[in-house]
């Protein structure tokens, strides 16, 4: 079992992060911040005579991660009620990979386990809810399982070390991957 | 009255576009797609001793476009049950400007109103309402009046030119913003 | 091709039983306000020894018009930005008869085409979102399809006259019916 | 500090109840079955002459105890994605009450927390959204603060003592209620 934790925000050891890091403590695992690599948008070519061009970007070498790990932790910070842009390119390149036959991209994701982390104010609980069907929509359209997910509570740094609901998740979280890496 | 649509598609002439188009027909409108701009993801400094740096693209163009103007039209594909990447960054960024205090943008966004087109397969009318809910938090907290959205049905290209009730509530927005404009 | 209207509100000629009957002008339907019948609330005995009891009330009168219709139009106001009490308990009635191996439910309903009418005020067409979302999950439950829904405005009796947009697919949605039966 | 527990479900120590004294143990206490109350589906008479009729069922009893307790807890199992047909009914009257110059519901009720439990089957965490999505618009049409929720796995009976996460929830606020009421 090899995790690995995207992480969708544009600040270093924000609350998401720590979260995240709680979370995979004592795990074997491997951690991507997005905004340290360049994820250029789709261009949608789904309807173009030639298809996809080659993207000369860091998205390869995040579709290796993809592709070697089983275990996802999709993290973002809610940003506008959603996923951040540099996660949200993540995602919609998806569309160009799925159709790369050289991959074996979409039955890959089939096989994989996917977990979300949001943190966001207060109302994130519920004003982070339309993410959370989001991720679902996604997770079922590639067929991946959709385990679990925390809404923590955090928007100034450290923040989130006040939400015990959170942490309780992320440790039992921790819990589960570890005894299942043992 | 002065109309702004922003287009998040990366498809040139693709059904949101073309939707928004029926739309503006005979109208007084600036329309830009944003991915013809170059908008940088935010990187998140509310919380660093300084702030927020300046970014060297195209965005204080856009605050130019959405401050001159009081009507806006989001269009965007669903791309992954979500806006696009590139409209997402477009509002990420608003976190920066809307603390920029020679700017008015806090402000100006309240007088404005918002319009919504969406686009995707048979199961946007459903699977889109996230993106739907998203956008009301979005105007909610600008409190910027949301006044309609479209769903439109139209994958392949042209292909929403046969939803007669998009095309029907583009055509009902059309004289709407014609009268206002008169 | 039989239309099988249910209307969940508690009052006579209110803005979605109009809506209701301009879609059914000029077809063969049936018509049935479920607050003009006996619907006991479910008495949950999934797990009880022995299953459900007999229920004397005018439920079986209403499984025999959903049996024998493959049409169904499910209108409600929104009250408390959900259903209307009346139309919860003849869903919640659904897990009783889905057991009962004299019937043929569960799979009869998988033949049948819903729509779905709701109306509220201004807000309803982004507050009714839950609510749309929750008759999606229902159909996809029972593997029904969910051809389409309106959302209208109107609260006063008579409002939702003034909605184009809903008259217009309600119109729609009339002309799709008599071209199927003619 | 007051608590009132109303319970949804029409099965006797089920999930949701199990979570529900698990929260309430050691505490001051009110718990109410809402299904051993008559409780009829409200007859609309908004825009009626003369407006509401007095009805004749407990609901009265019920009002009195909304109106003597401060902190109410909402517990439902996922009934066909939504509360049951009997709590429905419960709020469905409150638009008559709301209007009872004799009571002072509407102030009253912006005074009190309102909490949140839901059972229902794995998928609860996803498909019971848009019921919690319903209950935050209930309680911020009535301006009353929505706390928290839980979401329960537990279908069959007792299921629910499994899931370690809502049982950690549970017992979060029955300390916190245990230290605000001595």
């Amino acid at each position: 079992m090899k995790i690995l934790a995207l992480l969708g925000s544009t600040r270093q050891n924000g609350n998401s992060q720590y979260l995240t890091e709680r979370i995979l403590e004592g795990t074997d695992h491997t951690i991507v911040s997005l905004s340290d690599k360049q994820i250029n948008p789709i261009i949608d070519k789904r309807h173009s005579e030639g298809g996809f061009s080659p993207v000369d970007d860091d998205y390869e070498e995040l579709l290796h991660l993809l592709l070697t790990h089983d275990t996802l932790i999709f993290t973002t910070p809610l940003y506008w009620y959603g996923m951040t842009g540099p996660m949200k390119n993540f995602f919609d390149r998806w569309s160009q990979y799925l159709r790369d036959e050289n991959l074996n991209l979409k039955e890959e994701l089939t096989k994989k386990q996917a977990y979300v982390v949001v943190t966001g104010g207060s109302s994130a609980k519920v004003k982070g809810l339309p993410l959370i069907q989001q991720f679902n929509y996604i997770f079922e359209f590639v067929n991946m399982e959709f385990v679990d997910y925390i809404i923590g509570s955090g928007v100034k740094p450290g923040e989130v070390k006040e939400d015990i609901m959170a942490l309780e998740k992320a440790e039992q979280w921790r819990r589960n991957f570890e005894s299942l890496q043992r």
